[in-house]
């Protein structure tokens, strides 16, 4: 049982827990709690942490998939300095970043159509985390984002998203731009979500290959990122709104091309 | 000019920051920005306070509005200490709380029918304030809170509104049944958001007197307050998705609210 915060390893998951740097360099990423364990990929786990208590009164579905893993446990007062939250659940996993291509974003399926967010530099990461799992809830095939887009190992994005940072393939591009050409090359109409769209958001037809552009949340889309779509989309608002959180906007664009989808 | 922590007023706004209660009490809250200040009601302002490299350097837009109000400059390092924010933008208004009746929720409208959120338990502040901006955008004529629901004069959730705290009625009621059946004797249709809906939203009329029921973010509606509804009401989710975001669901039915409402 480890014991100490001078510990390496418990140094080395402060560290990966703190900085996006260092999840960078070692390709990993932290996740907490017990349905996080359970819903992880076997594949990408490469280690697990057991606070003391946790272990004594393990929960039996945990327990069948703690046995093809290797783990370790951690006195209680230990694990809340490796925990990024308040009341930990006791179990954190250490799993690795996935690799996915522009490819996988549903981009090469034989049936159905893409649905694809891209993101520019959206900086919460609450936000960032909501974003993926309404876009699993609405169907949609794949997230892009710029590289100035807040780390999605971010371990605030991670838990908003609940589990569906397993289930939607996602990649920063280094170039925003390449990426939107390579998706307009695979018959992908983008869409600016843009305060100066002249067209409503439910006049549009999303039921073939789609791509949201959603901006950053006190920004907007760059001139030159919104300049690339096919057509400027709005979002009517009352009031004296002047405009959505990212969020907001990303999952009313996306459940109305669910809405369609299903007609 | 303030130049003391010691200061009563100082210590009085940093309670005021801090606790529901402290601000409950003196029936007060507090904003942060130069748009916050420039768009609150007149008549809501009660105290002002300046940074003193704000007062030096003030926009023209404040200089006309602050001319009719009472305010107080602050140094800056002191004035760090009344703020929530990391980089404060150096003015800070101290507003008296709206006081709204159920009336004032759309309920006694000549023209259009009511849109109102009826909110049980919400916790994260980020999420109501984001809730009570979306409603404005939506058209939405009011929000109901249950008396658990987090503050709505918490910092976090003032500043997600984006200013819509101004223009959006919205009460704590000491009884949701009562503030329900409240609502459906004044014609409403209540909706009660529900992962057992057997409706899709889309399926739904939401052109006349509706009002949305939104749960809690872990636990969704009480049962014996979703059993008040006339239907429950079904965002249909791909993939493994268990539920929404809160904020996100209210969006997603508002929105086809107001879709239905333009048409």
């Amino acid at each position: 049982m480890i014991t100490s915060t001078s510990n390496t390893r418990i140094r080395q998951l402060m560290q990966w827990n703190q900085k996006a740097k260092a999840r960078r360099e070692d390709k990993v990423f932290i996740v907490e709690g017990t349905k996080m364990f359970l819903e992880a990929p076997q594949s990408w786990i490469r280690e697990v942490y057991l606070a003391e208590s946790f272990y004594e009164k393990m929960p039996e579905a945990a327990a069948g998939k703690l046995d093809r893993c290797s783990y370790e446990v951690v006195k209680d007062s230990i694990f809340q300095k490796i925990s990024d939250t308040q009341t930990p659940q006791g179990i954190l996993s250490v799993l690795k970043q996935p690799e996915y291509v522009l490819s996988d974003l549903g981009l090469m399926r034989q049936s159905g159509h893409p649905l694809v967010i891209v993101i520019e530099n959206i900086q919460d990461p609450g936000n960032l985390g909501t974003i993926i799992r309404t876009a699993e809830a609405a169907g949609a095939t794949g997230v892009v984002m710029s590289p100035d887009t807040v780390d999605v190992y971010n371990p605030k994005t991670i838990r908003a998203t609940m589990g569906s940072i397993y289930r939607v393939p996602f990649l920063y591009v280094d170039s925003l731009s390449d990426a939107i050409r390579h998706l307009k090359r695979n018959s992908i109409q983008i869409y600016a979500a843009h305060l100066k769209g002249d067209r409503s958001y439910h006049e549009l037809n999303f039921t073939k290959g789609t791509a949201f552009l959603i901006g950053n949340e006190g920004n907007g889309l760059k001139e030159e990122t919104a300049a690339l779509a096919n057509s400027y989309v709005k979002i009517p608002m009352e009031g004296r709104v002047e405009s959505l959180n990212a969020a907001i906007a990303s999952a009313v664009l996306m459940y109305e091309a669910h809405r369609q989808r299903l007609g």
